[in-house]
């Protein structure tokens, strides 16, 4: 168990020498994905009042079975509240038991949200993603990401509660999806938009450096940008980054290496479809096919992250 | 009721010109504001196992309250997902309640729950906030605000249901805080961020302007930046503006003048605290309350809208 005056980062980095890994691992389940065996378990029409319970069921079932397989191979899992929000109630209290119980196995819970608000929404956002009242998200969570949009008063409450808390915040700054550059790559003073978030970033996260030179408040950085994703290292390099984009958008491990810090730190890397709906070999049973797929993008990560380890 | 081949905005529209008003009641509620008779339900300290789901009765009373007694003063309720998640699933639930609630008084519903995300996670959330699943939100919300920074891929599901399904959506171009300068207020190319979002937002509504001049991709403009808000119109003619910042926040109904559309069209106005919370006179209860502050709001609102009719 982290002591309550570890921080995030140190956290995190224990967690990846430990495991030697820094895989993340998403959890965004979806009912048609589900293995037969689990998706068996709905037998009400998609729409049905009986629907959502049985969806939800599934989907405790389902990703209580992937983290008892990927434990020892992920440093964290990543749910994405998206994919809950789509059962209600429901799928709100499946997502905090599912949390509760990745954070038991020793994992570390990063909330997907990325909520952005302002003044005193931001506070209840923070208290509710990332605070301590027992039934909600907050007391299983160990991060978020956030949006920039609404600049500094937006993000103060979560850094606020992150320090206190030995929590930690993922701001995007650039993501990995096709339409990223309509607004991230705009120009602004001879400088793309995503530059000067990631100075926004840098002050956020000043007053939260840890003994090991990293910060609480990190970036969200496409793995699909890798150039994008250098220049954005030389801006910040006291934040952990949060790696989407790899496996089923298209992003490489081998893009990865301009983004870690020396020794292979600071960064850690998703996969969400790519590992809870690998495509299975032969008879193969789905766990063991989950469990496949979480040790080949650990490895091919940990070439790049640690080549001289191989 | 309204059709289903009714829009969004005509369905907006309808409602103002019925109740003479476009008020938004914003359903923030948090513990320590609410009326003694109400705050009494919740008997567990906080923090304690049972003070979700006390706060989530209250809550639910309280909201309930206010829906009945705003109901012919405003067109539409906004709760903000914020204050809801605080509570987890308990919150989740009595949000939809609530939601469902005042849908069948015949109040338009807004989620204000600024997702934005990408890919086949914006799908989910569209479908989580704006689809029609029994039992979640998305079956009683009749419209959701968005983060715009994820481009184009991460607003097209949004759009594509909220055309669908007679809803709308409402696209963060200028929030009402202070720190909205950081990020939205950046020179792009001359022109500042919020400006070259603007331009996509009017692009994503392009395939939904219904017979009425009034697209289903509308935009938030926060009352607190007037200068701001008039150039936006004249960016979006087509485009219904969801105006917070009035009341609490220091945004003045004189300001709201050059948002309108000709004969008062194309605005909602949003108060929340102010209505919710409003300062009691003697011994008036706090529905009365609740109704006098929402009126004074209406009416002064109604002044600049349509100046003539006063």
């Amino acid at each position: 168990m982290a002591t309550s005056r570890e921080t995030f980062s140190a956290r995190l980095e224990r967690a990846i020498d430990e495991k030697n890994s820094c895989l993340v691992v998403g959890l965004d389940p979806v009912p048609e994905s589900l293995p037969d065996d689990v998706r068996s378990l709905v037998r009400s029409q998609a729409g049905g009042a009986a629907w959502t319970a049985q969806v939800a069921l599934a989907f405790g079932i389902f990703l209580e079975g992937v983290i008892d397989v990927i434990v020892d191979v992920a440093v964290a899992v990543k749910p994405n509240t998206a994919f809950f929000e789509r059962l209600g109630a429901v799928g709100w209290d499946v997502l905090t038991r599912t949390a509760r119980y990745a954070q038991r196995q020793g994992l570390v819970v990063i909330t997907d949200a990325k909520r952005g608000d302002i003044g005193h929404t931001a506070t209840a956002y923070a208290d509710a993603l990332l605070g301590n009242v027992p039934d909600t998200l907050g007391a299983v969570s160990d991060a978020v990401t956030l949006h920039p949009f609404t600049g500094s008063d937006g993000i103060q409450p979560f850094v606020d509660q992150a320090r206190d808390r030995g929590k930690g915040l993922f701001i995007l700054v650039r993501t990995s999806n096709p339409s990223a550059k309509d607004i991230q790559d705009l120009d602004c003073g001879g400088r793309p938009l995503y530059e000067r978030v990631a100075d926004l970033v840098r002050r956020w996260g000043e007053s939260s450096i840890g003994s090991d030179g990293l910060s609480a408040v990190g970036a969200v950085v496409g793995a699909t940008a890798p150039e994008e994703g250098a220049r954005i290292r030389d801006l910040l390099p006291s934040a952990v980054f949060l790696v989407p984009g790899v496996g089923a958008q298209g992003g490489r491990p081998a893009d990865l290496a301009p983004l870690f810090l020396d020794g292979g730190r600071g960064v850690i890397v998703n996969a969400s479809r790519s590992i809870l709906f690998p495509t299975r070999v032969e008879s193969e049973d789905w766990k063991s096919a989950v469990r496949r797929s979480a040790l080949a993008t650990r490895d091919a990560i940990e070439a790049v992250r640690l080549p001289s380890a191989g």
